[in-house]
């Protein structure tokens, strides 16, 4: 149930979430506090300097600054961290279309020191998506897939409901309901979820697939202001790398 | 040090971090999952109905609608709580100066479920302010007297830069350095801290106490534009309460 038993996560996984308030995009901070080997997921091109910091002060060695997927709504910050912190590689899904150091395929893993990142394929917001699953410590990221009580649009890029549909429910939950979910986005302030709860009281994702294509196809949602310039940047893991 | 070992929370400890983007305030809603007995620290008057539905999404009962200290930059939920969730108690510290069902002093605990909130007292920004602490999660509720890199202001209310110093260092820095800190508010996405972090980098914090005191005599912050409005609500615990 919702409200099962809470994963502690082990004591030398260090988690951080960062948010933008501009864009509402949540970036990830994690590191095997072992070896202080780093991954960044979703970071945003204008807060790169306080991802940075964090990571100096820290003393991390950040190995991927990683995507979920093709951002239309902000420019990754990928390739200027890339430029400041030396041996970090850009990586993202090969099925995004973008241009990064490290392609994964669904299936392989993402590791950090003793830690690993489960590359799961979850289409539907965009044809390249994943989610990055924890197994060990009891979470996952979901990118634009699963929002906390809501989900990634899917009227442009290669949106399409029925396959967000599928990915969801086949790839995201099917974990344990106590498993918490952290999304690329909130708008609401809210800052985790977990598979229980979606599965309960997401009013789009908890309905019958029908129901949700309906829904989804009902939106009428404004173009995103950023798309024209976020995702020709984004095609090629951000600005500093053009 | 800093990076030194992460500290689990218990299975039964429910720890979730809520934001207002206009405020850039941090709710918490903790709770024992086993009971479902819960408290809401530092609600946002405008989000209570987002704070109220994942209360009952998740079948709790929020026993302490609780204060760090009577604010100044945004209106209390705490009164609007109280109508909406039978038998939720306003909590505050004595030395506040603001009305409360429940008052608390320095060394008492605040319980919900098997869990326990240590007062502390720790004025500086204002004189009624206290940190909560929990000993056993490894993690303190600072309100203002450490932000992340940063402090409340101390020139006005009865703001007092060489009481927040010694409050900082005599009841926050003494905790160990991988308890984890979470403020009242950040204003660049950054979600929480811990105490060998904040010895370490805070930019005011770390230094000797003159300059300190130097620093927050010159920092020239503008008039807060909610203070006119929120100090009198909150002064009842907020509007619902007048
Ligand atoms: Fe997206
Ligand atoms: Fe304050």
């Amino acid at each position: 149930k919702a409200m099962a038993t809470q994963i502690p996560l082990s004591e030398d996984f260090f988690f951080r979430q960062l948010f933008d308030r501009e864009s509402c995009t949540y970036t990830y901070l994690l590191a095997d506090t072992n070896v202080k080997e780093a991954v960044i997921i979703d970071p945003v091109f204008e807060l790169v300097d306080r991802d940075v910091n964090v990571v100096r002060e820290l003393g991390f060695t950040v190995k991927f600054a990683m995507n979920t997927h093709m951002h239309a709504d902000h420019i990754t910050g990928t390739g200027l961290l890339k430029r400041m912190l030396p041996g970090c590689q850009s990586l993202i899904s090969r099925n995004s279309g973008a241009k990064a150091d490290v392609y994964v395929e669904p299936g392989e893993n993402v590791t950090f020191g003793r830690h690993q990142l489960e590359v799961r394929a979850t289409p539907g917001h965009t044809n390249g998506c994943v989610t990055y699953v924890s197994h060990e410590q009891g979470l996952a990221f979901t990118g634009d897939a699963v929002l906390i009580r809501g989900c990634g649009r899917t009227d442009f890029q290669e949106g399409d409901a029925r396959t967000l549909f599928h990915s969801v429910h086949d790839q995201i939950f099917t974990l344990p309901d106590n498993f918490r979910l952290y999304p690329a986005h909130d708008y609401k302030g809210q800052t985790c979820t977990t598979v229980g709860e979606e599965k309960q009281f997401n009013p789009r994702l908890s309905k019958p697939i029908d129901e949700f294509v309906e829904i989804m196809a009902n939106l009428n949602l404004a173009y995103p202001k950023m798309m024209d310039k976020a995702v020709p940047a984004n095609r090629v893991c951000g600005l500093h790398d053009i």
